[in-house]
């Protein structure tokens, strides 16, 4: 039985986490949920699944949650980033499922690998942020970080087996989001219920608008370089529009080795649940004679320049990356409030980077500190 | 250094593993090389690769080949079956490649397998008649089969780290041959060299024309049931033009793992010769940018009845795939001599099937007798 705490448990992930702890109740115990503010389904979670513990974000939402629970139900309701810590270290936890969107994962996350708790990670901004600094403290404490994102579960998956060493490239896929294809001048005025129109996948809004931007493969990069410890220039973006291969891995022999599948989250959230074994499921299969044609084109960073400051924030080094997603935040958020346009995202994001005094080798604190200076360079600039 | 034995030298597999011989002199040492004749080019190789062993199956040829020799080349000159079997099971080799052609490459293996010698396999015919036999021989002696069809080696390599208890299904990829798309009555009277045109592998003419039939991915369906140890109604054949994907393993949580590249026969052979480490190498690199389409479509079993002939011997069990071999080779032999048509292969190795009583668990002699006995009875039938 493998015990585990989500953190975000009613966002997209977080609710097919649970799904698929609904079909393998035998195998999986939920200790603990997690959600910024949304008490109904949480409410339903708990009855459901019983966890022993729900942790609030928003305090005035935790105790509206307390007066809601069934006084017949034992669980311990806690509430602010503290109660994100609590349930990310619980000693009866084996695993920590990071569902959660943003920069906030980052504090619990690292929290739980002192506590020495794998990490199912679909947080990416954790990675992005602060990828050398988690990612030592991972080894430090002997700590599994177990992909959730299709794409870098496909490279996990691709590199069963394999020793890193002979990597020589990994190629990231990418559906090309809603404007594939478009050019500039097309997308000047998008509006977001356009840019929130994914293809291929049923995601959250900011994730959404970062498929849209490529942004969200950006992040994706990032995330890669630290995950899979290779060089920025050994990560490719192929754009693929069936989002079939998940992503691939280019040995030093030339073999390519690929995960492939129906898009469906619930899979890459299993195998980070069960790796390294797998386990039998009812998910729709593969079938290739069905799907007929798959295609495989070039990233146009020229249309989708977000894809292209990422690279460049990785090559910078120090903390141009914690920069890039915090602003990219800020940002999505205000696009999505109808206060700037689609292409004011990158061009904002570029001004807060040229304005960046990065640090070598952050400590948790300074990372911290970019974060809030950068939500108010970028608020600045939008006002 | 791994010592390496080589049965087929001067065939289309022998020479590539020469030239992945060539590019790591570092790592291989060619201990012996062998042929049926042809003894220029026996000769040329053993100037070159310095091999301590020649063997030639042909007596006169071999007899010719010892007066070509120059004096100063040390060098012990074998023939016929001995020869074969010694040069297969030399004390000082680590691995026999079998790129020897046809049910010949069988008693040499099994002679390999009894010393204990790790066998990199591109004689298919072995698995396909004896697969039961050299399977458990292999078991027994701790002896590893590594496979050096571009298919098997693509389903070897996605199983890399994963358990073959939950392999769901393998999926063979095949090019569908120069005919593919074609109906019945467009092929009834195919010559020999439409037929040995393979649009993208290079290949000996026996296997260019049973990739024509589709018996080549017959053969390979036989050869995967044995190798990885699966249920015939486990492997599907999907029709994949481009070649690029060489084959998919899915796995019983729906995902599926594929290896890609371009189609360059020295990769699987490399990858037989290094496992389980990968070695660093010239080959061309995949770009899917540029191949841009990947399609897929079932298998047309109508066109291409002896694919479904290979299926049927898997499930009737027995000697039967060994007939379906040993009929086909002598039926190609006689396409490629016009004295049949195209689609007398298929017809007469069903007649052939259709009278044959089949042995339960064949002994090696057993099997050999069934071959001699359907190549007799094959050619009553053509006479």
């Amino acid at each position: 039985m493998k015990k585990i705490s989500i953190l975000g448990s009613t966002g997209s992930i977080g609710k097919q986490t649970l799904d698929v702890v609904r079909e393998h109740k035998d195998k999986f115990e939920v200790i603990a949920i997690s959600a910024n503010s949304s008490v109904e389904l949480l409410l339903e979670q708990i009855k459901e699944f019983k966890p022993k513990y729900v942790a609030v974000y928003n305090e005035d939402a935790a105790q509206k949650l307390k007066t809601m629970i069934p006084s017949d139900i034992n669980i311990k309701v806690l509430s602010g980033m503290e109660g994100l810590k609590t349930i990310s270290s619980l000693p009866e936890i084996d695993v920590l499922l990071t569902a959660i969107v943003g920069m906030i994962g980052l504090v619990p996350t690292l929290e739980a690998i002192k506590h020495k708790k794998d990490i199912a990670l679909a947080n990416k901004e954790t990675l992005v942020c602060a990828g050398k600094l988690v990612m030592s403290e991972a080894k430090k404490n002997g700590v599994k970080i177990l992909p959730v994102d299709s794409e870098h579960s496909a490279i996990f998956q691709s590199l069963n087996g394999e020793n890193y060493k002979e990597i020589e490239k990994i190629i990231l896929t990418a559906s090309g989001g809603p404007f594939r294809g478009k050019k500039k001048e097309e997308l000047l005025n998008v509006t977001k219920n356009e840019a929130l129109k994914h293809p291929n996948w049923s995601m959250g809004r900011k994730i959404s608008i970062d498929s849209s931007t490529l942004m969200n493969k950006g992040l994706e990069v990032i995330e890669a370089k630290w995950l899979f410890d290779v060089e920025v220039d050994q990560i490719d973006v192929v754009v693929h529009p069936q989002s079939i291969i998940h992503s691939m891995v280019q040995f030093n022999d030339s073999s390519v080795i690929a995960q492939l599948g129906c898009p469906d989250m619930r899979l890459p959230i299993q195998y980070a649940l069960t790796y390294p074994e797998r386990l039998e499921n009812s998910f729709e299969r593969l079938d290739l004679t069905k799907i007929a044609t798959l295609t495989f084109e070039e990233p146009d960073l020229e249309t989708f320049p977000c894809l292209k400051l990422a690279y460049d924030t990785l090559k910078m080094g120090g903390t141009y990356s914690a920069v890039l997603n915090s602003a990219n935040e800020v940002l999505v958020e205000a696009f999505l409030e109808d206060k700037i346009g689609f292409y004011d995202i990158p061009k904002y994001i570029k001004e807060t980077l040229d304005a960046h005094d990065s640090i070598e080798n952050p400590t948790l604190e300074e990372i911290l500190e970019v974060d809030r200076w950068t939500r108010e360079y970028v608020k600045s600039l939008i006002q």
